[in-house]
């Protein structure tokens, strides 16, 4: 399988350490992965023959070295100029106002009959559906694991392992960092400033961490979720979003002492023919199975008519995760392919 | 994709009862199922056109009546002789000390290039490696996704959830008899035999219940767990199971006190280059992932090396939910194969 990596941030040079670490496992089931195209936004590096991975990862992941023959006009249009990858790995930073660059290079992609593997949550949160049929029509695959929620399982959960079954509602609890400053409240029983500024010191709050506690994170996540699993073309505007940013100590622990807790939860149901979503602070209790998601966890829970309730809950969080997020939907479009 | 149906049990009935229930499903996915054979012990119906099934649930799953031509001789080896059908579905009785009729019935549908997928547990459990094997030789699938857990999807967690990652270990409770006594021996603090009758009255406990409460049902779902997704080559005389059947009152709620539950849990994991499993009542605590999976319900913790520890819990328990684990491996395979 020929692939070209575009987009050269933390993830992109974490997936190609674990592309060697994991050889010998590819290699067992069958998958040989070349890497023709390392690009990044001012150049990139190309070899027909597969890109020595050993010689970046020694040199410090410098692609200027002599070797590696880094050209300023090596970028997505030498891709589609050259049709010589079964898969892209669009991993650029995200833009959730316009989805560029990545959505262009995951729409040339598509239409030049290449698969697309992408963590990039913009492009897929706006354009989903386009891109899917895009696809479809182009009889390619189209692998977006990794934009709600990386190592857990979401997208894989409500594709593969409820396929059959009619998705009655998805909730989730998707957002670390909210999660963890939910927990510290409960179980601390400390203001919402100090559980946040916590976080911050521990680096589990990113330095722009509102559209953690506002909600929107959870809410594009959730977003994806109803657009994939449930066929819905719903776009952010339509979902009702809370975050937990105004939420005082005394309502958790009022809540704590009746044996309940609070939990940003994203939520996506049918209400007759219609899909409805929304993000907000709710009290659950014991019986709730996503009740336990505690700390920096994740997870999600689908409620389907013929396989009952299930719920897939952890996934690490961190760019080496991400990466093992990209493999796992490389290797599930390469089993397909076989 | 044509099928045949081969057993005509209670989870036989209503796959064919979900088969017209999500027929518009299907139809949207691409999918058209054409049920050409079912077949019970004593003979068997055949249309190479497609069996009404309408005609069957409307006369209640009798196969004697004059429009359906039931005849005596038609059984596997019918199947094999025509040789029309892309997928058998084996849903004879399950026995565990010899796997037959299934695990003829299955070798024979790969031997001639027939994708199998089943839910009866002996042939798996005695023969999955040489099955594997046959499956890939003659480049057809085998689906055995409702052979542990039935609804609970472990199995597909396992192959496509966690795809990339090396598996450090499985760890599970998996029998709902079971995991409902140790509930109801924890939360109504009633002894061993109390919590068991209760269990038999309302129906959760099946008449023979000793495979349950000794740990042989959760060996051999954690030994099929062992050799599908762990490459193991086990039997079950290598894993070492003790039930809950000796387990004090006392015991339980010494444990209650100190925050602890216990659980029947199931477990492979690795120790050098070793794969070794055990069955026993452990005690676990609240930062155990399978802690809160109570009474009926099951789950499934894999921890991993790139993805961090992932659980899934739930999925619902009884024939039809049977009959939509099967659907689910039959989906999932035909998508595989588009």
């Amino acid at each position: 399988m020929n692939i070209g990596i575009i987009g050269f941030g933390g993830v992109s040079k974490a997936l190609i350490k674990l592309l060697g670490d994991k050889s010998e496992y590819l290699y067992n089931l069958g998958i040989h992965i070349r890497v023709k195209y390392i690009i990044k936004s001012n150049g990139g590096i190309y070899n027909n023959l597969g890109i020595n991975l050993e010689e970046i990862i020694s040199n410090d992941f410098n692609l200027n070295i002599e070797s590696l023959q880094f050209k300023e006009d090596i970028n997505i249009n030498t891709i589609v100029k050259n049709n010589d990858i079964d898969m892209l790995v669009e991993l650029t930073n995200t833009n959730i106002e316009t989805g560029e660059p990545g959505l262009t290079h995951i729409k040339l992609a598509l239409e030049n009959s290449i698969n697309v593997v992408t963590g990039n949550k913009g492009p897929i949160l706006l354009q989903y559906n386009n891109l899917k049929k895009l696809a479809d029509k182009n009889n390619v695959k189209l692998g977006i694991g990794c934009t709600t929620g990386g190592a857990l399982p979401s997208i894989n959960v409500g594709t593969f392992d409820i396929a059959g079954s009619d998705v009655l509602s998805i909730e989730g609890i998707l957002n670390g960092t909210s999660n963890y400053i939910l927990t510290e409240m409960y179980e601390n029983e400390v203001d919402y400033d100090e559980a946040l500024n916590k976080a911050i010191s521990l680096g589990i709050a990113e330095a722009n961490y509102n559209l953690d506690v506002e909600g929107y994170d959870t809410a594009s996540k959730i977003l994806i979720l109803a657009n994939v699993i449930m066929n819905s073309s719903l776009t952010i505007d339509d979902i009702k979003i809370q975050g937990i940013n105004l939420l005082y100590k005394s309502l958790i622990i009022n809540e704590k002492k009746n044996g309940n807790k609070i939990k940003l939860i994203g939520k996506i149901y049918k209400e007759g023919e219609q899909i409805k979503a929304y993000v907000k602070p709710e009290v659950i209790d014991k019986s709730h199975p996503l009740y336990f998601v505690d700390g920096k966890n994740k997870g999600v829970l689908y409620s389907t008519d013929t396989l009952g309730d299930i719920s897939v809950i952890g996934g690490a969080s961190g760019t080496i995760n991400a990466a093992a997020a990209i493999l796992r939907d490389i290797i599930n479009i390469f089993c397909k392919e076989k």
